[in-house]
């Protein structure tokens, strides 16, 4: 209803603001027997964290992960795993100057019209920072696929205008930009700093591969593999769009064409090109699924720029803070988060009917 | 969980097959009071029926909606409002000889995949034909928004690569492909004749405005307005992507641009390119929330074609039936359908906080 | 929310009012490859519609049960279950003194106040009526058990003040009463008719026996096995209490006596006296659950009685129609069909655990 | 699913066990702008908690309540209200010699067969420590009944066979068994003493009264008022029955008794004697709402009693820990936590329809 607990059976519960005393998530549903650790979480939390490189905020968070609940002696018990992340470098005072602004791109006016009081600190519950509960919940299904031989691989697969032309997994976790092709990598480096340089943001592309998932997962008709994928990445903030498979292309295809080739692999049916995206008819094929996120550019930048405030009046504002000059980056592991909870969810919603 | 339920406050349950005793849907949480009557329900199936142009299946089914319950003396009442549609042309020998196929593009291999069991006329579940409830249960919700001075209004943008330059929605159901724009709507005409005269079929691009929505509406984390509109859009069959606003396009702007340039109108904040896509922090701004849907070609089409059978051997097979050379058409309505539930839906829970 | 819907996985939405088109259900997340006929559903209905013997309403309905959807070739596909019950039977003029009355133990005055509208032909989706769509529900959930070797059993314990001293299940359909006694039966039958005779009702007691359960159903906290099973029986009308086990008289126990004896049977730890009623902190324990429903008298009586009416004077009114003067073998089904539909639900759940 | 969610509007998730970091809970849904301290929880968590008065368990426990997030400037915000209370005083230790058995009455066996793995200590999520997050979510909720003049006010009735002869709310936080009598208090008293003296304990009866209720809330079918109440309140430990209104002794009436003498009361109809308990056809009607819930002796004694063990052997053990001899002195605050949940939730529940 209020929207804060996602998915059915693996169900996840997030709480937590930018400037509290922290933030985390309650999963319901997490498979009794199961290793986990704190380590685990960490790992995934360590990778979205601001300060991680130079082209990311340099806020510093030590985001550590406390488990509260639903571990004993290293294993998940199948009752709520709750895990709790404290807030500690909050800098409460950079938004003191635009408490009576509605600052462009973001959530003040709406949140406002929502709720009709605002913690204006840093965004409060509409703050990027909420994604981190996303994150150490996806981690936890992480490992349960894990577990099931089942991947899922995010990218940054474009930025600034600037796309890779091929995608090699190795490369994504050894440059910045989580660029899956190590030339290019470095061009979206720069088109980054130029841009942050420039008191400016640029947005990108990820693209996300689920690999390993057998056939037969998700729902025919309004729980479809995409429509729960697609609710989860675009209940991220800054997403613009997602795309399966042939995506928006399809749009220009002949049926004939987009049927593609038919081919049997692994003794199951298959295609040349998955224009599918590995789901058809809302059910996984057996194939990746593959889809891409726009991400909008961040839309707290450093140069002046115009705000209406709460007198509904326009003048010039300055927003301080401290930013992601590109969210594709730090989007990449909050977009496996998500990709990954659905895809658990969908396992054990499986188990009832087979 | 299985997937037949949409939706929170305004929940709608639908049940049918292509070609079982008929389809239908509950609806549970229609506010008391409502005027209401079964010609509201057929304006808008018989959009959606096939047989109803020269571009659409010649397929003449009667698509009849009797209300079972929930009104009494032209009100709604409060109680379930259900739904039910008959089928009466059904042709399953049209099927008899695909049984043993998986048709490529359709959920044949992955529904078995689920189920260990198929309904093979037609689909079955997974037939087009089961989006009649899902219209069925919109112009409900359709009727509950004009009330409110909403319109949901969807057109075809785009068909076979050819787009329209701009947008009249006085043209829209002045022609049969149902574009917003009287002389491109003739070429796309053409584009469907000559792709199904070829054994052919085309994909496109259908557009949706919501209009009226005040201030406030969505859900600021797992249920932003844009990923319960996704949810809806990418639980239509043959939809392959969704984009609000700027969509894709934001991923190659900068922020200083994506920011737009901020006004004041009519009282609140608004920007003049409306790139949010009348959608901030999840939040509804109180512009027109704009979304654009990628529809992939029909997957049934006339020429013969390779497919994987039973035995897991590639022959040719040949798809009798009668279908659409394009879905957009009819898909209008069926997207207008998904986007009003989701709003009258965020309506009901908005009343809860305020 | 709006309380039409029941159940997690095995989840049944009912529809319909005693006075309009019909009534049914749509059930979500039935199991796929299940034998199932419209005759499984109607052997359920017939031992729950009126007219069937000397002790119930002479109202005749035929209460014909039609599938829908959700069976192909005589089994669930795993698509949405949808059963239809027509009305025909109405005599609504029956009601039309009552108009402006709210009768004494109905529900007319607190559902006008809930939706400001109400249909007073028979109690609308009040009436006892809509338990027709439960039983039709239920009869899909007790074959599912009854393929698992789990029976669900209830009949009248007590009836104005009558108690059977002994249950024997073969006797229950063996009298109008439903008792599991063949004598104390007799003496319920002469109470029911001398309460008829003097124009009022008697209440009673039924007890249900779910035989067959494995140990593990059920859940620690929320949705404890009683907690569900009490939300199922107490949803149905007329119902005022639910008790498990030593119930009531647990009250004036001991510890020391309630732990019981504690024994080892079928390789697992049991009691003597079954004090926990089959279920152990919410989860079941494989001894049978069991478990009593208070069944008030019924509020139709045909003598004159005082009422309030719109004007909120009090005055006297005589109530047509034709109405029970005892719920309780009427109520046996339902209540099973009830029970039925929280155990199906929780062998469902428990799948998505181990 | 996993039942650790309760509510539809109002929605509580709770996490923890008794042995590890700590518990609490998130609720999503709190209407924003109302004033909430942690004093506020406080007060509730400490009619709850251990060690309190010479009746209770010696544990000491300070269950200090924090609010993690949802609160900002002393008002709630809308967003997640989460509160943690840690854990201090455990004594693992305590619980290692019955690590191998299955404690009679306790849930060491069935959580076992539920999930296969089980954290011995103190019963872990079986704990009766786990209902003090139920309490800290219900002091939320009782504040915002508060705040529309609706009190919920549960209090002893009977214990080990002892009865209150009337009720006077101002006497029931006068005594340590919370009795609404005086006299009737010291017996009981009396009575839980010789009982713990003995190495025994003793069951008891909790009514409650919700007073001040607008009639119309609760739904006419699955969630009708009694329904939610019975499940919130067999959700807890120990509780094996509820009644509402005239309960039980319905069953021994006669319809033309139960209907009760009519009179308008307030503007509005109503009954002598409330037999109906508040609620009529699942929805209040203005009236008290009044229910008993039976609670059993406790299942920890002190004196040797016969287990089974892992090797399916009954032999005799000692349960050491700390334990309440009643527990109905520190039920009545779950049970008014319990039911003071479900009021609020109908009370949003009911801002959808009017």
């Amino acid at each position: 209803m209020a929207g804060n607990i996602f998915g059915d059976v693996f169900r996840v519960t997030t709480f937590g603001e930018s400037h509290g005393a922290g933030l985390g998530c309650v999963i319901d549903g997490v498979p009794p027997g199961m290793l986990l650790s704190s380590e685990d979480i960490q790992k995934d939390l360590d990778r979205r964290k601001p300060g991680q490189s130079e082209v990311t905020t340099p806020r510093k968070e030590s985001d550590r992960a406390e488990i509260l609940s639903g571990v004993f002696e290293g294993k998940t018990t199948g009752t709520p795993l709750a895990i709790l992340i404290r807030n500690n470098d909050q800098r409460s005072q950079d938004y003191s100057n635009i408490q009576d602004f509605f600052r462009p791109g973001h959530a003040d006016y709406t949140f406002l019209s929502k709720f009709g009081i605002r913690d204006h600190r840093g965004g409060g519950r509409s703050s990027g920072r909420e994604t981190a509960a996303r994150v150490a919940a996806g981690a936890v299904a992480r490992k349960f696929l894990a577990a099931r031989n089942i991947s899922v691989t995010a990218y940054t697969l474009a930025l600034g205008g600037i796309s890779v032309p091929s995608v090699d997994f190795s490369e994504i976790e050894k440059n910045p930009v989580r660029a899956p092709h190590a030339a290019v990598a470095q061009e979206m480096v720069r088109k980054i700093i130029e841009a942050r340089d420039a008191g400016d943001s640029v947005g990108g592309i990820v693209e996300a591969q689920i690999i390993g998932l057998p056939a037969g997962l998700g729902d025919p008709v309004f729980d479809k593999l995409e429509a729960k994928l697609a609710h989860a990445v675009l209940s991220v903030g800054s997403i613009k769009g997602i795309e399966f498979g042939s995506g928006f292309a399809a749009a220009g295809m002949y049926g004939s064409q987009h049927n593609d080739e038919v081919v049997v692999q692994n003794g199951r049916p298959s295609t040349v090109h998955n224009f599918a995206g590995g789901i058809v008819g809302g059910i996984s094929n057996g194939d990746a699924v593959v889809f891409r996120a726009a991400v909008k550019p961040t839309s707290s930048i450093a140069s002046r720029q115009n705000a209406v405030n709460r007198s509904m009046q326009v003048s010039q504002i300055e927003i301080k803070g401290r930013h992601d000059p590109c969210l594709c980056p730090r989007m990449v592991p909050v977009i496996e988060a998500m990709a990954a909870l659905v895809i658990a969810d969908a396992i054990l919603i499986q188990k009832t009917i087979a």
